[in-house]
């Protein structure tokens, strides 16, 4: 029996009440399918009023759908993208970006998910040499993979390195929403404002049913977009059910305090484990997400009574996300049950 | 303004207040995303009640999705797929086949959008010469992209010159539901009981929000689908809630009366139309849409009025689908119309 | 065994002296790989005198390689190629266009394999609607598959539609050399000249070894072409040996040379064969092919006596192919044959 | 103005005069294309008596068609490549196999170019797990990028660990020749007896044209071959006289011969700059390939002697290929001008 509230990932909360209100709201009548329709073109005025007049979303299913076609728009074959090593859509999509783009991802290592400028340089290699791929895009992730938050500063100068070089500035924004909250800056500010050019926007995690975007926000690009996203398979009939979470969630920035409520819960959790013995954070926690060395004959017992992923089994480190609906509650049993493990495994240790 | 049901596409109708209800009660608690949840369990059981114990279902968001995926788990590159030159596949997924599979469709002509064995034997040229594409699969549709309807025994033969031939026989079941209803037979007298091996199952044109399903009905296939479900960028996180449209809508046979009814209003708007002059129907109205020439003149007032596709600019041949919330007032408002504008059309043709 | 000079491809010719010799002579000393070489410069010269100043050619291996990779400079994976039914992109490449470009071929029916605008301009539908592919290019193939040459005229008209739509015109011209020899102008005069924008120049049939080349006709296109050509596994290492024979079909126009001949062989054989009982031209002879319907009862003799390939098997339609090496007195042979076969098969019918 | 023979590449290095002397013997005469000629026939056995009975080799143009086609033989998109950081199908192959498979290559950092049966385990994760992509193959270069070679041993050991877990054991044989030759061992003894299941043959770098063959070990594997390499566009029309280059350098111990010269002149340039001052091998010198740190301020005027590449910027670390046809003269002549040019260097750093 899973408990109601698990720290194993934010996909597994539920639907915020306010989006499937959003929902239910839209199921009224005929309206014609494929985007054509009033709630789409309410969604994309959500989005021009939180990324700017110039900024255009396309709906999709899911995180998947969303990077590898909006790196579609930005990417021929034979160039390849720049992201981090541990990079969703290099370790997650089960291959979908190198099936459906045909380009080469270009690996890099980082300790805290973050690429910095001087790691897209070193990948400019092999530049006009027909031997290699072509780096044409950065893709980050933002929060990354690993909680962390790229600020405003460090952004700007990966975009200022991107343009240098001619190349694009994609981010992977499934936690976008996170990342903005951890900052308290608006969306704009960690995107259009700091030179991002195209965006998976997260809807999913922050609380909608199944609703992503990709969102250009450079001018002039994503003209063609709407083929790619057809032939992606990303393209719902019934968009206007897509589009009602998307501008839902942007509505009374309730994408805000979804996103704050997460990551204040992870803020808790990791004030709530600091000092046990054995455990460790392995990385600040920035947006919603903690991860933490923790002693190894902790893992099962914890996870048996609520489950969590090992993110690598070296360490080891957990990973434990926080969602919209965490409860402190559940924060404070979860760091009990771990703190008093942690104390039995100890003691355990000491009389060995 | 949109009239609230308008002929243009069984996408254009909202969802069946009982398949939001499903999808209102999964929204309780934590539970595992990506399918490991009792909601994709029980849709599963629901699909295996319908279709036999051997069935597999997998959740997937949209048709193309479907159709895409489930043709790859079929195919290598190299191999082609047989289908009807007006299959969706093939004019209406922006060359999602031709880029996800790398496969070549090769296209047969038909007067009533199906296939023969006859067609699939002419397609069995060039066997084991390296220069051509092998055909592997043979794709139809069914109900037709022209509301006609494949009969068991039809389906059973070409099922027999299929595994005669050694390929697979895959269905595009974006509207299977209202072929069932409209022979009046269960699901699986039209799909396992006849040897289809693949299955589309269409759940979005019968009342969904967005849920299809990729059903594998002969015994061993699909052992690698969950792959190439993730790589066609077709898993869902929360797969509660796509299950959860699914199971509901194979439960008391919703399914059925949803097709049912939508199957009676094609029936009726054809009675309806019958004798108004220059109007005359262009295919069979067996499943839950209406083909029909009409005169020219007419086209633009009455789609003024209710909009609708033109399918055919030569004749012109127009399209008129019905869905499960088609409502008898709308059809006989909609057909008076049409009465009135081919009446004042020919009183003007006449009078010239 | 076979004799010396059939009829069933001109592929299966042996290597002309001279390119063999050209070969033999470019045998010295280290080179740069990889086209930095000096034959490869005189054969962008020679290429560059033919087909005017700004053309730029790129070596390749072979005639599928050539049509595929240049179609790749000229398409996106959602737009389509329009091209005849009988295209040998489309018939003889084993999918490689749609494995390759992920882009689907718009086919057309012709009678004598060549496209006119009206059948361009037919294919233009679903423009701009995000469902459908977006034809792009216009594919033909000069001289035709079944052996007809477009006229310049046809080939102005073809290119003034094409740019109209915003398309490009690619020619497979691995028998662009036959076409041109048959019309008696120079190459430039079917390609630069009348608006072709990239042609796959062949030189395997003209008597090269395997040596074909991409050629970038209208300013501008084929900047990145250097990529998709190694991506397309089409870059030879040591490429002064294709580029040494492509020269060499280049100069003292042993390209026209070979071609007339080989034309002049398949009109001697059109005319050798005419009036044989049962036996009628399919096709007019504009190029090294002929194309007939013969008796059904001749077509095992006569390949046992020298192979040919059966075009048609209604018909049946047979196919001689000429090359460059075809002596006439293989010519008088083998329709000598045929007239006995053909002529015993009629007294055989006459005395049933 | 190039010297005769210089150390850049063993692909700037000429036909071997035997191998033309095939190819001109080759070119007699009609014969059928596409493989179905006595040259493909002979060239076929050649291979079995090399590499044994059940041996079946297809020649192909260039090794980056063998590379990605004999993968496509292995692979399902989803499935993935476990290869070393620098192997040539990652780094200089252009993205090709990611296009062509819609596979993602896994890469691992080697100090020496040669994987260890840990490494590949290391890369078994997330086996079965729908969002990670399945290890599959695992492809080793022989002799390796660096100029090492895998002993038998260390070939058995992996054999045994890739099939223990369900792989293939894929190697880039691009100079396998040299390995053979360096191990004294027949060309079997390094494959077939070990456990390889497909090899890349490659034969331009031994003094071919351009001739490479994907060989299949493992009986049951290449059966659908043939389409994968027409697909591939790997497909050559006159067959014979690829096959004709193959055969010859499996003739006579050819291959053999020119492997050993090559591999001898290796050793002695790598004797001849030992004790230069600032002079280091980086690799140890087991193939044909001298990998070498040396002063900054050499590179630029030994290259304007005879030119070579930097393999990596950071050391500096250079290449220096011998071929066939090295002569021990280029070598000593290129070992002494490096020689004067680090005794300069040195004395201008001592004497500021």
């Amino acid at each position: 029996m899973q408990p109601a509230h698990s720290f194993a990932s934010d996909n597994n909360a539920p639907v915020h009440p306010a989006v499937l209100e959003a929902i239910t709201a839209a199921n009224a009548g005929h309206v014609r399918a494929y985007g054509d329709d009033p709630w789409t073109r309410a969604m994309e005025e959500r989005f021009r009023a939180h990324f700017g007049p110039g900024a255009r979303a396309f709906p999709v299913f899911n995180g998947t759908g969303a990077n590898v076609t909006g790196l579609s728009a930005l990417l021929r074959p034979y160039e390849a993208v720049i992201c981090a090593e541990h990079a969703h859509a290099s370790v997650d999509e089960c291959g979908a970006p190198e099936r459906f783009l045909g380009s080469k991802l270009l690996l890099v290592r980082t300790d805290d998910g973050k690429l910095k400028p001087a790691d897209v340089v070193a990948q400019l290699r092999g530049l006009r040499d027909q031997h290699h791929v072509q780096p044409k895009v950065v893709s980050i992730t933002q929060s990354t993979e690993v909680g962390t938050v790229y600020a405003p500063d460090e952004l700007a100068a990966l975009a200022h390195c991107t343009r240098e070089h001619g190349l694009f500035l994609h981010v992977d924004g499934a936690r976008i929403a996170n990342a903005a909250a951890s900052l308290s800056v608006p969306l704009r500010a960690i995107t259009t404002d700091v030179g991002v050019d195209v965006l998976s926007f997260g809807g999913t995690k922050n609380g909608a049913l199944a609703a992503e975007a990709v969102v250009f926000l450079r001018p002039g690009l994503g003209e063609e977009f709407q083929f790619l996203r057809k032939q992606g398979m990303q393209l719902a009939s019934k968009m206007r059910f897509v589009s009602a979470q998307l501008a839902r969630l942007l509505e009374d920035d309730l994408w805000l305090s979804n996103a704050a409520h997460a990551n204040s819960m992870a803020r808790r959790l990791a004030e709530r484990v600091r000092g046990i013995p054995g455990v460790e954070l392995a990385h600040p926690v920035q947006a919603n997400g903690v991860f933490a060395r923790i002693p190894r004959a902790c893992v099962a017992p914890l996870q048996a009574s609520s489950y969590f992923y090992v993110w690598d089994e070296a360490g080891p480190v957990v990973r434990w996300m926080c969602s919209y609906d965490t409860r402190a509650e559940d924060v404070d049993a979860f760091a009990g049950a771990l703190r008093a493990l942690a104390q039995g495994s100890s003691a355990a240790s000491a009389a060995r």
